[in-house]
């Protein structure tokens, strides 16, 4: 793969690193299908359990690659841009294992849109949120699907029409990332969350996530019939098994992953 | 009815006790059962007017009795045992008169469910709530259905992807719980929150408990033309015509549900 | 019009001012039919970017006026005050510029409906929301379609079912305002964020307001497919061209509108 990601894999927990640091990591369509690529590959992989979105340099990621964006400035290019990045951010919502966002510096528009579609995000406390495309012209429509998903329609209409900085702390309050740590902790909190996670059964974890996403679309009676089914097997899983039988027994349980 | 579950009525507030405190109230298929019939009853019940969940011992719920569930590992069991974990926390919200979870010590899974599927809950300092499924292999897919409804995604996601438990003020800056009280003055302060809704008609309240989840579930422009019929309704009842003049002429209505 | 509402334009931002005073700016049907009427010349008004809904006197705004609908107490006479009452308030939510509340005293009911219906809220210190009818036997059915979609279940359940005044600053942590500023220091705020934002293209705007709404209906797939075409459609517009390329160029856009 391009050296534009990085790909690095360590006790199941996969880090893939935006690595265009001098562009702050925009997202040019060769960054977009390179990252797309790495998690098409990673959802079939049996030996990743955690994904950890990091980046390179002093920013996280600065959105869409506007110079390359306007050096084909036709309707078919532009549809290319906006479908590619709606089927990558879509592909971490649908991916079987947990993604977790690792935010340093400024995560903007696209960059945003990252953190916002991740399962857990993990930021430092001088990262930075913004949806500022309204101040060029070109309102964040698709950062906002995956931001009014996560927050406040308030906040998330202040931060679209304002396009202002919202800080660490005040991302945390509005529900965009779960945790907030000094930028020297970063790595090491987002590594224990990963690895936390990569603890527990990979079937039962990749069961719930498609569920999370799937069940919040539904009316409250069809989530319900949806989830019951989803439960029993997940009862009927050998991991649950194990699991509980484990619990009871009070002892430590050994997932198969199945 | 069996001793599982108690019910105390005073001052048209029923309060609903779990009662298998060795067990952590653990919703067995007779707990589950019992608190169905229950509030099956109460909502015919023109004499009571709020519902409290209350809990014995020292948590208020640790989730489904994974021994008895253990006890019959067949698809026919289980779907039975989440047929109608569904049906109860349906039920809740289905109920025509609000219903308080008063929350102390843990509430965990289905305990958990229980207090994100009550309209309001009071919590003690001390208590804690977790969906820790997924550290026996079982992922909590159907508290997720009541939890994603009533709290942030990444916050919902991270305790169904950790477990963690969640103290008591925390859960409140996530909106799974409207009030946090000293252990000692969680009695009372759930009964004061009981009391004052109790002194409201209870037509009124029926019709606008009816109404929040079900307009809910519409898009703006169907809601609003249901909720304008609602309220036309309303207006039409007795309680309405009371409450206004008694409102306009500065003196206490007298309602008759009507 | 009539001056039962004010309109002042400066600088491209139109302020509307509820100027019932002495009946705490009760919506009577006048009053509604007012608002409704300057809301949709304002949206074919290619002079006003941004609207604010103030409010003269010590409330801005206590609901319907309920001596006036209780003057003609049949169904059409009911049936027509929500119904225009629900017409107003999705008129500011598609009107095609961002509408801010600017909001003292308190705000409720319907009051509390017109600033949770707001694109954004600026509140002063001293203002506070309920949604009270519930006290009059007339449960908060309209109001309570604006206010779930913008604050969290619990907590809106508790408003509806109590009554409760809520002040500001807990407003703000519920989602319901965006900024909570002393009193004397309400006007200047409110403009300072209508000037911000009267500042960006007002094409880039309207495009994203009217997105932002529609896409909060459909589900993930769908929004992202109606989002990518929004954003192909801006980023053809002559707006995003100059201020990418002035963004690029490292000089002030110039926005036509176009």
């Amino acid at each position: 793969m391009t050296d534009i990601l990085l790909r690095h894999d360590s006790e199941h927990i996969t880090t893939l690193t935006l690595n265009r640091p001098q562009a702050r990591n925009a997202l040019s369509l060769g960054l977009m299908e390179a990252l797309d690529a790495e998690l098409a590959a990673i959802a079939a992989d049996t030996a990743v359990k955690v994904v950890i979105l990091a980046a390179n340099g002093p920013a996280f990621c600065a959105g869409h690659d506007l110079r390359e964006m306007r050096a084909t400035p036709t309707r078919p290019a532009y549809e290319a841009v906006f479908a590619l990045c709606s089927r990558l951010m879509q592909r971490i919502v649908s991916l079987p294992k947990p993604v977790i966002a690792q935010v340093h510096g400024i995560a903007t528009a696209a960059g945003c849109q990252l953190v916002a579609s991740a399962d857990l995000a993990v930021a430092a406390e001088t990262a930075r949120f913004a949806t500022p495309g309204v101040n060029i012209g070109l309102f964040c429509s698709t950062p906002m699907v995956a931001l009014t998903r996560g927050i406040g329609r308030k906040a998330a209409m202040e931060m679209l029409l304002t396009g202002d900085m919202v800080p660490a702390d005040r991302a945390r309050e509005l529900g965009l990332v779960n945790r907030v740590v000094p930028e020297a902790a970063l790595r090491d909190a987002t590594l224990a969350l990963a690895r936390q996670i990569a603890g527990k059964s990979p079937l039962t974890v990749a069961i719930g996530k498609e569920a999370f996403y799937r069940q919040a679309e539904m009316d409250l009676s069809a989530a319900y019939a949806y989830a019951a089914e989803v439960m029993t097997r997940n009862m009927l899983a050998r991991d649950a098994e194990e699991g509980i039988d484990a619990f009871l027994g009070k002892r430590q349980p050994v997932w198969t992953g199945t």
